[in-house]
């Protein structure tokens, strides 16, 4: 290789690699998610990371267009990397849902690309967990939605969350009292952006976007000031909405889906309505909902969604109307960074079996093949090292047991088993070592 | 949308949806791997889906070249989509091995692209499962990735299956013998194709790319024909060899690997040795292994790698030798379609919960999460359609119990439970629901 020049290894700016140290909470948290959705009957699905640009750029706006990776193939097609997956979801349930029948209850987790600006901290490469009910406009649907979220922060064991809840028809009941029916869309997208501009810069928008008076802006903008219980806070909405039936049936809907969601379980405490939520985008018609962790709002909704009346307009004549939300992996894991919930381990797993008395190599791969049998990980190091440099590195590494056994060990049947946290040793008969180490790692939860 | 021109639904050429009856067992392979690989220490990595084009094209051939996804970005740099996780690996070590230290062992799922003539049935996007150790030269990297193939396999409940290994160490000492050492590359290369040309084509290749005699080719193509144990076939080989230090490295080390993995608990039945198998890369320095199902030979290696001597060599000056193979996710699956393992199911959830009786709402909702706290996936029917109409849906998807409970069940605090496969129903007390669920699955297993 002397005579070649080197390429220096690096990665495109906004692209990363994924170490071990987060690959392993990254694949856990999806596997958790992936759990969840199936325990609702949730079924996966998958679409290309290529689509023909025509599919992409029929539903997103300028920004999106900007931000998409497109060329021209081989075959001289346009074609352009997704960069959601809303539009792919909505092409394929055109494409499938003749065969498919409905309700259609599918999730999708997989990677999205978008050629953003990356200085506020933003990837050009990140991974969307979505689920979605389609084909159904009952209530049920929008209940689950919510128990999903419910359940899926609940196993990944996140103790402070809250989901806010709104419904669009109450939002656009109230729009008729306030005569901006017909601003809906310039009024909502402005009140989505409450929690990050403030309550003046909304009004302003307002007042530039859909010529809201400061008369008008202050009347919806109060919807944010209700207070209360979620009880007190329904009844502060049926007084405002009186008279107008989509807002009264707004209001009954939410009404409806809470009383269900607590029936179902759920701590009441867990699911707060939240009149001024809208999610900015235009497509949802109904309940909306997004998720907060109670010790790092800041951070914006980690998973959020809504009801629309017909997703897949742009490619077909059937109504499609449905339901889903979408998991910020990336997001939801540099927040349970942030708090500590993550532990920086670079191995999934939990053993390291030593390796020096070369003479006994293969009492070594029996002696991992019956730990492995007990259903533990194990890792045997493949060099006869010094057992010090060994230990270092199962140390490094994030072990919590390490299985050591030499000469000595070997001529009486035994191993030492030692906890790399507490540094405490044990020795056991190789028989029990599988036994031993489950109860060492019980003893001490990762 | 009367107004808009609709876009056809369709996805490219060479790129397909993955629907649920796909992404199941897709999914259970995944797992199974992930499982496999995790337990043997493996830990996750990932890298990006573009790249700096000269990374990729470093390393491939002209006709990787010809195949590769590429375009200029946004801020005018030439990318690439990865077409194998190999290239990437071997730039993702490069960068982070200073960081991470050895011996390195990294698992990598994730989809590449290739746009390939895909008249052969071949698909433009497809995913890879490899996993390497790298940073090591110690036999102990060879035995255990013979031993996670096994694991996996097994893991995957397939009958059938042979290992089949060989040392490029034991062809490179016999083409020594044969007066063929210079021209090896050529002279293995052809020998890889072996099964899929013949051994007339073969030596016509090697007389063509290499200048191989009749003789000589004849001389290496003994080698396909050797039969008998493993340890008749290494007896074979060693005298071959006798006199060449290389070769006889080459079967010493065969030898030593075949009875490490043996005593590591493999049937010896299950480990073949092939003196053809050369593996087609000039990269293999050592062990090489192809992977077969026993029912099903034609399709090829399902699972293939080998031994390296300098992965990054391209990338950096550190020498990285390693060893590592690529489960073909794809081709096994379609493998055991062919032999009618892989269940068309539409649900991960095997529970259904049909709902007519819209003043229990609450109950149904409170009994789904019964007996999903049992850890059971159940579904509920969204829409209090006719009973038979659910059933049907039920049936069609896949389920396997059918929950059901009407006016008279809920006044008894009963439900009935319906085996969707014998037809056979049981009515139980609400309480006992789960556990009989429960003992009902485990009767008739998927």
């Amino acid at each position: 290789m002397n005579d070649v020049q080197r390429i220096e290894p690096r990665t495109l700016k906004g692209f990363r690699d994924h170490l071990p140290e987060t690959m392993i909470p990254r694949e856990w948290l999806i596997e958790t998610a992936r759990r969840v959705y199936r325990s609702y009957g949730f079924a996966p699905i998958d679409t290309p990371a290529l689509e023909y640009l025509e599919i992409l750029t029929g539903k997103g706006g300028e920004e999106t267009d900007k931000q998409l990776y497109k060329f021209e193939d081989h075959g001289g097609r346009w074609v352009g990397m997704r960069f959601d997956l809303t539009v792919p979801l909505a092409r394929f349930a055109a494409q499938h849902v003749g065969k498919l029948g409905t309700p259609l209850k599918a999730y999708h987790i997989a990677t999205v690309w978008r050629g953003e600006n990356t200085q506020r901290g933003r990837y050009r490469e990140f991974m969307q967990c979505d689920f979605d009910t389609l084909g159904t406009l009952a209530i049920t649907a929008d209940v689950e939605t919510v128990l999903v979220i419910h359940d899926l922060f609940e196993a990944l064991r996140i103790p402070g969350f809250t989901i806010r809840v709104n419904n669009r028809q109450v939002l656009n009941g109230l729009l008729d009292h306030f005569d901006l029916a017909d601003k809906s869309v310039a009024i909502l997208r402005a009140l989505d952006k409450l929690d990050k501009i403030g309550a003046d810069k909304v009004a302003a928008e307002m007042h530039q976007t859909a010529g809201a008076t400061a008369d008008q802006a202050g009347r919806v903008l109060q919807l944010a000031e209700l207070h209360g219980s979620n009880q007190e806070i329904l009844a502060a909405l049926d007084r405002l909405v009186a008279g107008n039936e989509k807002g009264q049936a707004g209001v009954a809907k939410l009404a409806e889906m809470l009383s269900a969601v607590v029936a179902a379980g759920v701590d009441e405490g867990r699911v707060r309505i939240s009149p001024s939520i809208t999610r900015g985008l235009d497509y949802y018609t109904g309940t909306v909902f997004e998720t907060f962790l109670d010790d790092l709002p800041g951070i914006g909704s980690v998973c959020s969604g809504g009801r629309y009346d017909n997703l897949a307009e742009l490619y077909s004549k059937q109504e499609l109307p449905g339901i889903g939300a979408s998991l910020g992996l990336d997001r939801l894991l540099a927040a349970l960074e942030e708090l500590g919930m993550v532990e920086k381990v670079q191995t999934p797993a939990p053993v390291f079996l030593a390796y020096f008395d070369v003479s006994r190599l293969h009492d070594y791969l029996r002696l991992a093949t019956a730990i492995r049998a007990a259903g533990i990980g194990v890792e045997f190091y493949p060099e006869p090292k010094k057992l010090g440099a060994q230990l270092k590195y199962a140390d490094r590494r994030g072990f919590r047991v390490a299985v050591v056994a030499g000469e000595n060990e070997w001529a009486q049947d035994q191993c030492q088993l030692k906890d790399l946290a507490s540094g405490q040793s044990t020795t056991v008969p190789l028989d029990d070592a599988p036994g031993t180490i489950a109860e060492l790692l019980k003893a001490s939860p990762a």
